[in-house]
């Protein structure tokens, strides 16, 4: 059948682009697309839907595409390519679509080419970056949700897999969540070509376990020779009319597939051919019978949605009464879901201590329940906030999401807008101990490119903090906590990102957040009852940190700084504030921080204990000369 | 049978007990140790061998625990609690054996009492934190490791897990390990109890789903009524004979079980029984025939070890050669593994880029690979370095640390032994792209408590730092770079932990680590042409920092210094200067880091475009006023 010729004969034009490519930059992974050049044909010329001029559509198709390390989303196709490594096959497979000229292929990992050496949003047809191993399927799971659930469009996901990259457990956690979730318009492709990077994977060719495991995960599974397209033309069909559940399409593979004296052959992963790629390049020639393939038309169909949103109404709250700001983050989010219906929630079995269980009771469609697998989580949210079709808020305890710290510096380099909400930090939250304790997220965070980290200290500025983060494209963390704090700001106070505010007055400057910023307070009180007056600033934001009101307050204060932070010392607060001050003269600061691991205990001890508490601040305030 | 009435009679007082020590602390988890209750008994006084004495010798069996959060391990038996918020029953157990008082049980949670919220290792009995989910079954595997290829002991190892706790993926990467190396001594024990802490489990009581994803990944299965005394015994002694892959015992519990009106009801998790703890002890007296149950006898037979290592010969480079870090890491293991037997190399199938490939030629039994799944590398890591059986050395990709960075904060509570070595940082990785380049690896490591960050910029003091983290206990990471960097110190040179170098003299001071200490020699070079003097100095490790000779070196070259790094500005050399000087006047510090997502690109190329090469450090010295 010609077709079928026409589709061999560009799975062999890939690997010939991929390898001329990887000889361009002298670097990358020829033989990691080799075995994968069928399946992208079959995607891209038989299987997928999309328009050339639309590439990031809501209503077409997704590819994610992740052999050991791929992951790309596209056109009406989210494809996904977990195995990102495999990056030329994928910008070889667009070049042949005619989105670009097959000569651009050659500035492959050059400085100024957008071609990188693992794929980015910096190119139209890529919503996702990968590179890192494992995650594409989360966030494959995620667009397949939006997609399912909430623009209802006949849309499909698909997202390749490498069979090294199957070992990781974030795989094993996207496969049950997209089985809960009955997610039939998710595709796996697992590309099991046997090897990984320093020597065979695990399971080799062993394709029987491949099998048992993702039936045993809720997956529909079809085991096909990845290098037979009329096979896998079969197989994506019956895919995509499989109903209830998502599939796993489990493809043998070779790598190097095609590449004679190196198909299947041990030492050749991330190297280009180099002396034998002509010789390998005739090989492949030799088999064409050089017809071309054409893509599927596609009219692409998808509601017009707004990510506009505000509070519907502006906080309500008495000075002085007690609120968690974890109590109040429930309440804003239900605000804020009354102006806009994208407004979602996700949690990891934490929404009764976090209080996004208040969303879920107002809105009980517009809840995902994502179980305890916290780097699905954090890959579910970014999938859904992917092409504009969501607000994704997200959380847990602060302390798991470190769990998702990888996850997190991917969705930066994927410009992903996610919204993460982390309770239960620092010594504060008393008897649990320090398992459940967060003394590092603001660091993990601060190291985030883009993010906001937001410390509100309030419940008034709680909610604003929601607001300012929903309405913003990026990712945000918001640490809460867990205590009942007063409130001290009025309803009506304004707050902006990066902008500190002056809580209480004057001398020695005191900065603190959260629970702190109310030590710092109640030292300040009793400071003043000795005639000691303090100046005490929230900075509300700990990135981007207010340098300029930080260095400007510092100087009122005669260039004294007391820094208070329910956190480690590194990293946090008192770094973010050091490095602030560091470039000038005449300022100086202590820094109090939770300086060892701490115990169980009632948290009025435990502040006191670790050193972060008013009697703590007020010694460093007298220590000052 | 009297015996099995004595295990029935120990399940119902740990209930009890449990109830007695949550209504004493006001807060804990109660209805999660009523469902291992029986499993806890049998455990205890039937199928562990241990001995009071020694609650940690190296030949007892180990019980890992973790129902939706325990882990713990033990005396003969290594028991590890995965589920650590059903601390008390784990306690109550203990007491049970005659280890401490009951009466102590009512401590549990105060400020001055190790019997803390959730496991430590501030307890004899606990080898490693838990309650953080789905931890410990990684580190159980590698205790198993240990036990059955190099201490060659019959120990066995246990680890309870919770059914919520196993949608995490790190107990797939754990289940996929233990099957690959036949871990027959490991037993996993699945408390299936069906409810979560906000809702029910996403399987509920599914058990043939439970046994399909556990026999697919490699296990024995035995599916059992958890709360029956009789059938536990009989599952133990069949996990204990099976041969050549490890068990899983998925046993149908009920949280609260034997609590009237309690049992199998949701929106009990986490909560003291409150005033019908009264009522629920008298039912469960009610059942009591008051027998008691002994321990098993053991008599610990485990080979002798040291950990005492050094380098058998020193560094032995020419001053000017170009050799990368990473590739003295390798040369420095095998020197380390000819003076001790027990330094252990584990890897994620990266080893010929982290040259822990070096290792495993050299001494292929002690190379462990672990494949692409890092939250299970260090968790087999930490449980290889438990009870001083072995110097586990771990690498990958430093930016893949992040995927572990739970069980690194978790190992800092463990006090855990662990040696972590990261390469390819920075973006002087050059094209693979900013998905593989670790850029916030510093921040990271700097929050774990107690962990040294070493940064050696040329292979001689690599070779020592690797030494130096060997020979101390404790959490450690070693930064190595991908190009290869001029050696740069005398062979005999010695390093210590915390104190820098000064590698050029004077004026301003330059401070910079790997491959921007060279760019900052470089620049020093071209600035003394033209007749600008500066200092350079080597910080060699970055936490602790040298605060003293930076202030020292700073006072000395007009309080004016420059810091540049290969990490983002957050959290990592930068800041740790600026903490350093941040309580000093007189000193001012600019500041170049990666500011920006990174690209591909050749690594010179990319040094000078992020502002962190040779000519942007000019600028910034002639920038000074």
């Amino acid at each position: 059948m010609a077709k079928l010729q026409a589709l061999q004969d560009v799975a062999n034009r890939l690997r010939i682009n991929s390898i001329k490519a990887t000889q361009a930059s002298k670097s990358g992974h020829p033989t990691s697309c080799a075995s994968m050049a069928e399946i992208m044909s079959v995607l891209f010329f038989d299987t997928m839907r999309y328009s050339l001029k639309e590439p990031r559509h809501p209503a077409s198709d997704r590819l994610k595409y992740d052999v050991v390390g791929y992951s790309i989303f596209n056109v009406n196709t989210f494809l996904l390519l977990g195995k990102g490594h495999s990056a030329p096959i994928l910008y070889a497979a667009w070049a042949e679509a005619g989105l670009f000229p097959v000569s651009d292929l050659l500035n492959l990992r050059k400085i100024d080419s957008d071609l990188e050496g693992h794929p980015t949003p910096r190119l139209n047809f890529v919503d996702v970056a990968t590179g890192s191993l494992g995650q594409g399927l989360s966030v494959a799971a995620g667009m397949a949700v939006i997609g399912k659930y909430f623009d209802k469009t006949d849309f499909r996901t698909y997202c390749l897999i490498g069979d090294g990259e199957s070992a990781e457990g974030s795989i094993w956690e996207a496969m049950a969540f997209a089985s809960h979730y009955k997610l039939d318009n998710l595709c796996a492709i697992f590309d099991i070509n046997r090897l990984g990077q320093s020597e065979p994977t695990s399971l080799q060719h062993n394709l029987d376990i491949y099998e048992a495991r993702a039936k045993a995960f809720g997956f529909e599974t079809i085991v096909v020779d990845g290098h037979d397209v009329a096979a896998l033309v079969e197989a994506f069909a019956k895919a995509s009319s499989t109903k209830g559940r998502p599939t796993a399409i489990l493809a043998k593979t070779y790598k190097g597939k095609g590449f004679p004296d190196i198909e299947d052959k041990d030492n050749w992963h991330g190297k280009p051919l180099g002396d034998k790629a002509d010789y390998v390049i005739k090989h492949l020639e030799g088999q064409l019978k050089n017809l071309s393939a054409a893509i599927q038309p596609f009219n692409p169909v998808a509601p017009e949605i707004s990510l506009k949103v505000s509070l519907n109404e502006p906080p309500s709250y008495k000075l002085g009464d007690k609120i968690a700001t974890r109590q109040a983050y429930g309440t804003s989010l239900v605000k804020l879901g009354n102006t806009n219906p994208r407004v979602l929630a996700f949690d990891g079995d934490t929404k009764n201590s976090t209080f996004s269980e208040t969303y879920k009771k107002a809105f009980p469609d517009r809840y995902i329940e994502c179980f305890i697998a916290e780097q699905n989580l954090v890959g579910v949210g970014i999938g859904a906030g992917c092409r504009g079709r969501a607000i994704p808020f997200v959380s847990t305890f602060a302390a798991f999401f470190s769990r998702a710290f990888d996850q997190l510096r991917m969705g930066a380099i994927s410009q992903a807008n996610i919204k993460c909400v982390g309770s239960h930090c620092g010594v504060s939250i008393g008897e649990d101990g320090p398992s459940q304790m967060a003394l590092e997220d603001l660091a993990m965070f601060r190291t985030i490119p883009g993010c906001n980290v937001f410390y509100p200290s309030d419940a008034v500025s709680m909610e604003r903090a929601t607001e300012l983060a929903a309405q913003r494209k990026g990712i945000d963390f918001i640490r809460t906590s867990r205590p009942a704090t007063p409130v001290i700001y009025a309803n009506d106070t304004v707050f902006e990102i990066g902008k500190s505010k002056v809580v209480h007055n004057d001398k020695v400057l005191l900065i603190g957040a959260g629970i702190t910023l109310h030590e710092a307070l109640k030292a300040a009180d009793q400071l003043a009852d000795q005639g000691v007056n303090c100046r005490v600033l929230d900075p509300f934001t700990i990135k981007p940190i207010d340098a300029a009101g930080i260095l400007e307050n510092a100087k009122a204060c005669n260039g004294k700084i007391v820094v208070v932070e329910d956190h480690y010392p590194e990293g946090g607060l008192g770094e973010a504030v050091a490095g602030a001050i560091s470039n000038s003269t005449g300022i100086t600061m202590k820094h109090l921080a939770v300086r060892e691991i701490p115990r169980s205990g009632p948290p009025a001890d435990l502040i006191e204990k670790y050193g972060i508490g008013s009697n703590s601040i007020i010694s460093a305030v007298k220590s000052f000369a």
